[in-house]
């Protein structure tokens, strides 16, 4: 289909210094967990694919100039231009990128104000002491030698990404945790030379910086300034966007050949209310804020903020105040985003939900993860494309997956796209989604309902499945089908009974067939009547059940007591930067959260417990009714007689039986198990499709160029 | 010097299996952050300079079997054998090893539950529930065909180990999150099938495996068990010595060649039991359980629990309860403390001071760092040896080090053992060891003047070293002194201010010099009153200082309350394993702590603060006096005096002025004081002694062997 001309806008080209960017689609910089000077091939594969879906600039993450900003362990670690190996290794992303007629961005940035993680080396600091966020370092304060052979190496590094073929220098002076946005903020910036004091003297720093950048490779390179438009902090201790925000970027104007604005980052620590979750920021949030850099420049503006709808991205560039639309986790849930526009397929986009896991996987030294995109992180390992599906040898076996929650419905979706030829969805309830469908019910978790949504506008194209609701297949229901592969995808439920991985046991007193102790599914599936005023949560599982059910609670007037043996509320929403917003949005809602503590007994008025430091003083809690978040049980049932009767499958034609999502294991993040679905059907016609084919791994080798495929299976 | 007869019984050899150890010395498994699949030279050159010094048998860390067991994200991901190519990187560590006539055990591991962080998968379980310490995991219940399948890729395992070399197969089945020791506790055991009930049934995992890796690869391969003989559960849900622990090794005893056993691990959370911190562990503290072991085993036995003493070695030999001496920490320590005995060099030993900063490092994804042995972690990538010093091409240049603290200690050393012929370390105060002296004073902390004891040892044998102690220097005492090269090592003081990195500035009413107000260097070195009975420990550092000042005051009886930004108590410490005992004995000795919590204001009988989550509800602490642990402050002002004057450096013939450890930048970690010292040592002679020397950096490359010399200088 041609492209619908109201997003024509979107497409015009536009010139960027000695560069042009063939259309307003602007990857913003990211981390991926696998920079290109570590995995080059993993990172090569995962930028491709979004310059092959039309993002006319990809960026790389943040790229450390000095490896006395090494960053801290773990994945992160690995994000270097510190020598021309480094660059070279970069270059394979270069190559990839340009491939497909876009152009990449080098991010450099000296994040932290303290670090040496892996060097030991101290770091350069604007002022004394160590940064909050990296504050295992060691940091000196820099003198003007300091200055200028730190502004050496960000020129040092900018020549290397020129030769490995970067379009565009990305100086990075966003989040008080990088060097020039140090030197502008009071907060961190106490000199009393002509690098402190007045805002000229503070942004003395970025602007001969920029001035070096631009002297060294600017008539080859664009230039470009990721800048911390308002940092929020508020007051003159950062940066706020109409007085050191405009003044930065009137004085740095002529010095760039586009603006990266971005917004939020008082300090690291804040990070999120740069890449806000969906719970908590709307659609476009950093408007408001952008809209007011306008005035200041007459250079090209990047826009972002969790842009999902070509339509607001249509009205923002019609607008005159920003030039181009620049995304992150877009381009993760959907490398294709400007394509299926530019193809009228507007309706097949893949839209973040701003769960913000892609972050919280990579921040905790995984890869990226989406839970949208199955494929993201898998590109080059698993050689997986999240748009092309090669044939499966056995399309014209029929399949039947069981339950049309998140794995089943990636799984029929990707066994469609394969060509199977009949695949049966059937679900017990009366609609598809699964659990999601009351998950995206609770406060400020509507946005996860898409994953549901993309995957019914699939199903309505893809003819091959037929979904069937409000049934319930028995064993031998299955057995009498008719289909020749059955998937079993029937989800989980929460223990009734409080079953824990710290007790490995139930919890005496926690049966949810009594009127006070309630488990998730019974509140939101099946309308338990909440037995009174104070409620205590145990929170065994650590993500967002436990505070999203207390602040749903709370809201609704109960006084809501949260009990968790983790230090505090479900701490993998301190990766995803829901944790920011909720926790304090808690405590004003007047949930007591009683973090390392555990519970050891459920009564009818009193649950008791302790806290994990004094096993043996008992801590007591007067509650009205308990809700159990504990750990969730497989609905393996079914699946389990099936196993037991190979003869009967046998009888009846099936060749095989799988099952996959949390039917498997109870996933604690619903990007797994959508990955799980989506796995299945990638290799639903190898020899053994329940055991996941091995990958490829990249590691230095001995004397081999390494990322061969591993010898072994790995089985 | 010739070997002392006592110490004889140390190197007898000793016949495991097929295989002959040459002395008793056996390097237990350890991880260092760097495995020899994703970091071989690093890895390679780590272990063999301990082969060099003496140690027969090395083993590696824990290698995992398999990708469902990929263990968490970070640098201990990287500890596999899944396929040749991972076989063939270790190959490098085991040439390394048997250059010097040493053993090499591969310890095949299934560690986790539950974790596939990279991997994806779900993880093969004992019984259902994700485990305690790999809670982000998911997991699935085995059958009889999963656990064949696994029990297969454990002898694959064992067979990749042997064509890589390896001579003995080390059956991990310790800590309560490996999967052979779930299969045996309670705890994690409940089956109903012929693996679970009974303890025949819990141990038939377990054995079934071992048999089969003995039918594999027993005949060329000593086989081991690294056996956690009682897990100090002291129920019937662990491992008890007398129990099962020797029902196990009697049942096991015809299967193995030696047992490796060690003591703790109930679950992984608890691995401090085992790795125990010098603080609240002696010495040999697991030989109460290991002497019980005996009786029950015909096979050599293995005892480790920091031992460093070679005479308490003799005397466990000698007592006929072990045959083999396993170290892990004291291999770190000093990689040729076999060798140092066998050679009469007894007293040059560099004991481990226990403080476990080697795990807290690679345990956050950095490499492994030893306070120590600065070599510890630098081999490969800095070229560096222990016990070997190429001589200095300027060693005829006098060199100054002002300070004999942690840094200048170290320096001094190394630059004598570089040959510079003049070397004058000169100390303000009475003796040698810097802050040192009144840190070893505090509760539990003795064990670190072996930092400077050793270095005092060696000066005492490196004549080219004059200590001076009881002398002061200002700038003009420093030029005036003489000598070439000056190396300012002057330390640190804490803030009398209460400067930290929170506010980045003082806090209101934290003044040093009012008698409620104290900094840590007050109350142990200048013996400041302390004030009165209730005392506020402000603790902006997170490592060691406030949790200890805490346990010292009290115990003479003060009431303390902690107060912190971070989560609880010095978040390194749950890295050294030092927090599981030192916050219960805290919180016996009725010490508050208010986590999370920041300071405002300090005023003489109130401290005001706020709790970070509600930071507009001021929180009131009625105290006597207020201990600021804020953070420290480099004594830097000679130095920036020299500096400022480069006319009268060079009139007084001074070449080169540098400064190292706290002076540069205040340290967490005395490794790093000590590493920075050693640095300079070992690079004064090079172009520019104060900028460190690029280092080799593995990395997997495009088309090239990585870990090529990196072809930039770093700086």
């Amino acid at each position: 289909m041609p492209r619908d001309p109201r997003y024509d806008v979107l497409f015009q080209p536009l010139k960027i210094g000695p560069k042009t960017m063939k259309n307003r689609f602007y990857q913003a910089p990211h981390a991926s967990g696998f920079s290109g000077d570590f995995y080059p091939r993993s990172e090569a594969r995962f930028r491709e694919i979004k310059a092959e879906g039309g993002w006319a600039v990809i960026n790389t993450s943040g790229l450390s100039v000095h490896p006395e900003y090494d960053c801290w362990g773990g994945a992160e670690t690995h994000s270097r231009l510190w020598d021309d190996d480094d660059a070279r290794n970069w270059s394979l992303t270069v190559e990839a990128v340009h491939r497909h007629g876009a152009l990449i961005g080098a991010e450099l940035i000296t994040i932290g104000g303290a670090s040496g993680y892996e060097s030991r080396l101290p770091s350069r600091a604007v002022s004394g002491t160590v940064h909050d966020s990296f504050w295992t370092g060691a940091t000196y304060v820099m003198d003007k030698h300091d200055i200028r052979e730190l502004q050496r190496s960000y020129v040092d590094a900018a020549r290397r990404a020129r030769s490995a073929g970067f379009d565009i220098i990305n100086f990075a002076a966003m989040q008080g945790a990088t060097v020039p946005l140090m030197f502008m903020m009071k907060y961190f910036n106490q000199r009393t030379d002509e690098y402190g004091g007045s805002f000229e003297n503070r942004a003395r720093f970025a602007l001969e910086t920029l001035e070096q950048l631009r002297q060294a490779v600017g008539d080859s390179c664009a230039i470009t300034c990721r800048f911390a438009a308002d940092t929020l902090h508020g007051t003159d201790q950062g940066i706020r966007v109409d007085e050191e925000g405009a003044a930065f970027i009137a004085l740095a104007d002529p010095l760039v050949d586009f603006w990266d604005v971005c917004i939020g980052g008082e300090t690291l620590a804040f990070w999120p209310k740069d890449t806000g979750p969906s719970r908590h920021f709307q659609e476009n949030f950093q408007w408001k804020w952008v809209e007011r850099v306008r005035p200041h420049t007459a250079k090209p503006l990047v826009v972002v903020g969790r842009l999902t709808s070509p339509d607001t991205m249509v009205e923002l560039i019609r607008s005159g105040k920003v030039d181009i639309i620049g995304a992150a986790r877009t381009t993760i849930a959907d490398p294709y985003f400007p394509r299926k526009i530019d193809e009228g397929r507007i309706d097949e986009i893949r839209e973040c939900i701003g769960c913000n896991v892609c972050n919280a996987h990579y921040g905790s030294g995984g890869r990226i993860i989406c839970t949208q995109n199955a494929v993201a992180g898998e590109e080059y390992r698993r050689g997986w494309h999240p748009e092309h599906f090669h044939k499966a040898s056995n399309h014209e076996r029929s399949v039947l997956v069981v339950g049309a929650g998140p794995a089943g419905l990636e799984c029929a979706v990707v066994l469609a796209e394969r060509g199977m030829q009949q695949i049966h969805l059937v679900e017990a309830a009366g609609d598809v989604g699964g659990h999601l469908n009351w998950v995206a019910e609770l406060p400020g978790m509507s946005a996860w309902r898409r994953v549901v949504d993309y995957r019914v506008m699939k199903l309505s194209k893809l003819k091959a499945v037929k979904v069937v609701t409000h049934t319930r297949l028995s064993a031998d229901d299955v057995l009498a089908y008719g289909a020749q592969i059955v998937v079993m995808a029937t989800g989980s439920h929460w223990s009734r009974e409080g079953w824990n991985r710290i007790d490995r046991t139930s919890i005496p007193g926690a049966d949810a067939n009594l009127p006070h102790v309630l488990t998730p599914d019974q509140i939101m599936l099946e309308n338990k009547p909440i037995p009174g005023e104070r409620l205590l949560i145990y929170d065994c599982e650590g993500y967002f059940m436990g505070g999203t059910l207390a602040e749903k609670l709370a809201r609704a007037g109960h006084r809501v007591t949260l009990v968790t043996p983790f230090a505090g509320v479900g701490p993998i929403m301190d990766g995803t930067g829901e944790n920011l917003f909720l926790v304090p949005q808690l405590n004003q809602l007047g949930v007591k959260v009683f973090g390392s503590h555990l519970v050891r007994c459920i009564g009818e008025r009193t649950v008791t417990g302790y806290w994990s430091v004094a096993p043996d003083a008992p801590v007591e809690w007067a509650v009205d009714g308990v809700i159990l978040i504990t750990s969730r049980v497989p609905e393996e049932a079914v699946y389990q007689e099936l196993r037991r009767r190979p003869e009967a499958l046998k009888k009846n034609g099936i060749e095989a039986v799988y099952r996959i999502g949390d039917c498997l294991a109870p996933r604690l993040y619903v990007a797994d198990a959508v990955f799980d679905g989506h796995r299945l059907g990638r290799e639903i016609d190898t020899t053994k499709p329940a055991v996941p084919l091995p990958y490829l791994r990249e590691r230095p080798t001995l004397d081999a160029p390494s990322g061969r495929p591993t010898s072994n299976p790995v089985r």
